[in-house]
């Protein structure tokens, strides 16, 4: 790209434009980036407004037109990102780029597929814009911090999470055997799912256990879903700390038989023997 | 104000009507405040009481007599401090002159606009009465210290909330998909609704899913609720324990040795030697 | 009480008694505690029984026995302590001499007062007995460590849950005015137990909002308790961690106008220029 | 076993066996074991279709024959697993070993004995095959972490679990006698079982308090298990960043003028020389 100090004006349009853009440091493209996030909220509430009932009866009209002129609007957006990229290829198979065109599809589509059934189901994904709103710089580096800690964690909440479906899976089999057809639970998928209502301590209450048996369970896997949630907090937090505690030397002093030696240790702590077959 | 060391009695009746209402550091000042503590409670109690039908049917006359005479006071209050206090103006449109007028205005419009329903409304604003309570000496220094670390944590939690809002609004347009008008979900907002109360793990129940894959996407928004607040607990307890401080430098000054240098530092800040050797 | 070297054999029989009932160090004290502990749990069994409608009717006789057993053998325990104890007073006023009394009390009430609706009141109070456990050794340490945990904290957590209360109270009144008796928000208290209910992610759904505007402030609640739980969580671990970071001093440099100095520092970093009116 | 340099050709097919069935480090075993998880996966599914209604009608066939092919896969590696295993007999009675049989023996049972009723129950026995999955090897060393958090933690998470349990207790028979059999509070452990829904913040809502008492009662309960997880967190927390472990001594070895000594110590761990002026 040009270099920062350059001044704008001495820029071709392309690299203005993507400047404006892609970019957030100077007040123009500070500018487009809020206006492109006002835009997208406001398409995201036509959207929700369409689905109510009352208001689609009434402002229906209004609401169509609305959806095409944020279409066009996000469409020439889309064309001015593909012209201003210095490789637009690269921008058109990006995570945001997929997004950004998947943004504009539906509405096109409706056109040609007039089918209302499906119509509304690609709508949806026309919500994922709102992801859009993570590119202002401002906020970047919080998303950043914020995935780089899920990252990192990864197989440890992996972990966790395999526990908590092993336990709902047996906690759902034993519910199924215990309260049966006729207190709801009706099929081991469906005593899974009040298993993971239940664990989560979401508690809707729509399946609930009737016999004596079956709330004691109940009860077990309610307080097992309550306090195990503060195991992978802890290592979660230790890990984010950097606090995580350097593990003892497995060596044993072959003069005092004293385990529980740092890995930095030379010397038996006790008896003052070198230790031997150091790492 | 009048400097810490000089007697009570010395004061000018301002200056010592100041120290009795602003300030909680003498005995006066203190039972001051815990006396308008319980009054706010009490007035507090009486807009609850009066809330319940039974009670208002039977107290009702009593409860109104007690409104006015805990509005009068707190007129006389608020007057008081209007005039001791040495910028009156500057108090009038701080936060807690502004809650001092709101908590008494109330009562005042009841006599003009004798309308029952706007009364009531306005009724409810009196309650951040209560927050005067943090005014108080002792408890102001942990208030303060709550404050901070969610003004310190302000920017991951808006990036968490983000995430929360995002997730919300994409799972509840597919729940709207999925389950439809039908089963409880009769638009997006009202899908977002239930996407709240499942992932907030509140769990009313007054809507829950009905198909299969509803209520595997239920599950999934669940677990997903459960588990993910552990990572802003993690960075929230991450920032209050200092582990993000950055490292100190391993540089020992020449001049007096010393050690624990900030890694910005230039020189050292026992002796003020430059410190050789710098990244 | 003896020393600890002196064989129990040579002890007077009150501090052989003292050694067994109040201790747990020698092995006759162990399975003392654990016989008491047994006991204990098995009355309390007795009494969750005897309330459920289908044991009371069938074992009801049986039921009685026992009770009367297990508090003839609780007051000799209590006999027994108020004689082996080097001061019975003090034993007899302390937190589990209340109890150990309050325990055995209920059922020779039953007997003088023959009034069935009292009585069962009473017999609740029995189950504090439960809190015996606590008194065997091993675990003495662990209920300290927690006991201290929330002693340490107990300030913190009160401006954490006055901040709840407010809370409470302000969203408990304005969903009274917005959804009003109509939808189950008969009063500001039965508000605020629905708001608690919401808050603490409980979520019932005996009351439940209905309008559009008292759902919107539903979820903000919900998402307040889902998220604000972190902040006190995050104070509590680092205080248990110890790692709350030193405050940085205020001082401003007179050289360079460097803020930022650590509270030991004597010169600046940035310049070397000795601080002045150091702390 | 054989050592690790020595190609697999080398090997007798027991100790190829061994390497490719319970080892996972040669692409072979690697296979093995993702193939044998796939299975245990599929056999899982196959269960729990065939608890659904709709699946067994109609593929009611095809489920029992795909449960006999993997009773008889699972078989064969069991038999597999006793010859290739270097000591047979421990396998068997390990942890693994004991698993391995219990997955296999429900099916021919299900032959011996025609009874639907028993059948059913022993079937989700075979649920737990699923905790194999543990045994491949890259999630080992999270899972070990994790079961190493849970029990460095024990005692603490005990002694809360028992305050857990005082607290449903003393409640729950609170709530017995103040809200009645009339409510749903039928006896004292239908009582617990709501205290335990209500503290753990699950909220069925199928029991709920009726009288304002009860529904004060009900909202310390809810405060109470909503912030008082807290503690535990901490400590656990706390324990796992490593600030609870022992402070170093402040001891300076005399012959090599090295820092950083456990309290325990009494030679330095660098150069061996006797620590002085030990505590």
């Amino acid at each position: 790209m040009a270099p920062l100090d350059t001044p704008l004006a001495e820029l071709s349009w392309r690299e203005r434009g993507y400047e404006i853009i892609f970019e957030a440091d100077t007040p123009a493209g500070k500018w487009f980036d809020i206006g492109l996030l006002a835009a997208i909220l406001l398409s995201v509430l036509v959207v929700m407004l369409e689905s109510v009932e009352g208001f689609r009866t009434r402002y229906g009209g209004a609401l169509v037109a609305a959806e095409w002129f944020f279409t066009l609007l996000f469409t020439v957006e889309y064309v001015l990102r593909l012209i201003c990229a210095p490789r637009p290829g690269r921008y058109a198979v990006s995570f945001f780029g997929i997004i950004d065109l998947l943004a504009i599809l539906p509405t096109y589509f409706m056109v040609l597929l007039p089918g209302a059934q499906r119509l509304t189901v690609i709508r949806a994904l026309r919500l994922l814009r709102a992801f859009r709103i993570f590119k202002l710089a401002h906020m970047l580096s919080e998303a950043t911090a914020l995935r780089e800690a899920i990252w990192a964690t990864r197989s440890k909440i992996t972990v966790f999470l395999a526990f908590v479906v092993i336990v709902v899976v047996i906690f759902g089999s034993a519910m199924h055997l215990i309260e049966g057809p006729e207190n709801g639970f009706t099929s081991i998928p469906q005593s899974m799912y009040w298993a993971i209502v239940t664990m989560t301590t979401v508690g809707y209450g729509d399946i609930a256990p009737q016999t004596p048996l079956g709330k004691a369970l109940a009860a077990t896997i309610m307080i097992l879903g309550y306090s195990v949630i503060i195991i992978p907090t802890g290592i979660v937090t230790a890990e984010l700390t950097g606090g995580v505690r350097e593990p003892l030397s497995t060596h044993v002093c072959s003069g005092c038989m004293a385990e529980g030696h740092d890995t930095d240790a030379r010397h038996c702590k006790h008896c003052g023997k070198l230790l031997r077959g150091l790492r």
